[in-house]
């Protein structure tokens, strides 16, 4: 697949970083970033953008604040042409915290939000803009939405955002190619304006099957993270992502040795991936909360009575 | 989905084989097999049927071979609806070996064949016919052969053969969705007679994927396998097929019981999955033999130095 206009979107340390409270060292963030940026990757996104008076710095990593000095300081002498992003989250981040585009290593802001906070998440998104971000509006757990719901909210961020994307993000794991389609169709129907991305995740291994699918049907931000590394079950891989497109311009190679030398040793240290609970949850279509605490207690392989216990609350 | 027709066909044993020799114990066959039974599931594939004139006995576990004795033996006792298949490769069969279906457990026979055989996968499977059985032509390593190749060989295989079934064979896991419809429709175009299959490596996290685009497209047989197991990267996780299915005959949980007790544990002993040398060879199309050599050795984890030395073959 080679379409000038696809952007290749690596969230690594973002969504990585809800495993480990955000708690990666300079040294392993600069390692990522060298990489990517020398893969031809066209943004990173580093951190949460989360206000200070909502959670405590002590009990979390800088990933979650990334101020704009800790990001200056792990790219500081790396040769890149990538972007930086960071994510907010509706109701969790002080606007006042976030300098003007002009005075920030940050060039994209991207708001997080449901279906139903869309009004809230249009207000923020045109604070950013207005600030000279580039931004998106990335629509969240999109399986569980009603479709006129999805309409509307599409309709309004068309109108009435000044995002440059809207994302649709399968939070769960539970899309298959099927409803990818379905929703990509809708929205490239929708959104003429605007550019569509796909964030995937990976309880039932379709991640990257899905953001190919999404590719087909006309999007062009595609979201991935290195060796698939995310919360639960993680992300579309960025090496099979990049191994796929066919513009000269991506590299893989940095990327292999990336996870060589950073991510197998990683893999000791942190769990994500083909696990049974999340992929549990996700042809169920729910959150992966329940399969997260099961794998922190002492029945974490009880496969069976965790499948009967998801499944029961359908019955509630 | 739900379609009467769909088929769910289980070759854990039989691929799983291809990584340990075939030296399952007659235990774990049977924890499979009973597992299966209660699942639902359609055919289980056991192994292979391959002469003892050509491999050692000693060498090899009981599964290369498949004696109908070490058949009944491990599934005596067992309630089950399950039909039984074994594999056979053209020119590694002795046909005297196999009795007529009327004095054996199994009852079903595939024939793997790469399409320049085609000929003798035609002779070879229409004695098995011939002798009772239910009967499959898979035709491996689909994705490198002509397409003039691929549909003479679907037309004879339409006209010639007494196949039940014709199975597209995704032998090195560098499909896409869009080759893998175009291959399903490729066959439904000229297969009329008989049912479509489709066997997905899962090199690239594209095995169920794949497997889902063939059922949209018409196909009836699907294989599948216990976590995955499978030479290699694995194949199409056969849970995640059961939690896509949408007919009430097949129920997940016996195979969420397996995995918990038989197959975390096995994980230790054997090594397959998502494991980047099989990623490379995936998206490279080529055999995973180089990617399984490099596992063997010291340099397992040498993801770049592999990568270019497999694409430098393409220079050769």
């Amino acid at each position: 697949m080679f379409r000038e206009k696809i952007r290749v979107f690596d969230c690594t340390i973002r969504d990585g970083g809800l495993i480990n409270d955000h708690e990666f060292s300079d040294d392993f963030v600069r390692a990522v970033y060298k990489a990517l940026s020398e893969a031809g990757v066209d943004y990173m996104e580093i951190g949460y953008k989360n206000s200070k008076k909502l959670f405590s710095g002590e009990k979390f990593g800088k990933w979650k604040f990334c101020d704009d000095d800790d990001i200056r300081r792990v790219i500081d002498g790396i040769s890149s042409n990538m972007k930086l992003s960071v994510m907010v989250d509706v109701g969790r981040v002080d606007i006042a915290d976030v300098k003007p585009k002009k005075d920030s290593p940050v060039t994209m802001v991207r708001v997080a939000s449901y279906v139903k906070d869309i009004d809230k998440a249009i207000h923020l998104v045109n604070q950013f803009a207005d600030k000279g971000y580039e931004t998106t509006v990335n629509i969240m757990a999109i399986s569980r939405a009603l479709d006129n719901e999805i309409t509307e909210a599409l309709e309004q961020l068309e109108k009435e955002s000044k995002a440059n994307v809207i994302y649709i993000v399968d939070s769960f794991g539970s899309m298959y190619q099927e409803s990818t389609e379905f929703l990509a169709k809708k929205a490239m129907s929708i959104i003429k304006t605007k550019e569509i991305g796909i964030h995937a995740h990976n309880n039932q291994q379709m991640g990257f099957s899905n953001t190919i699918e999404a590719i087909i049907h006309g999007v062009n931000f595609v979201d991935g993270t290195v060796f698939g590394l995310g919360r639960a079950a993680g992300n579309c891989p960025l090496e099979l992502l990049i191994g796929f497109l066919k513009n000269p311009k991506y590299d893989i190679r940095p990327i292999l040795d990336l996870i060589s030398k950073e991510f197998i040793p990683l893999r000791e240290k942190m769990e994500w991936g083909y696990i049974i609970p999340y992929a549990i949850t996700g042809m169920l279509d729910e959150h992966p909360k329940a399969a997260m605490e099961l794998r922190a207690s002492h029945k974490k392989e009880n496969y069976r009575e965790f499948y009967e216990s998801i499944k029961g609350k359908d019955l509630d």
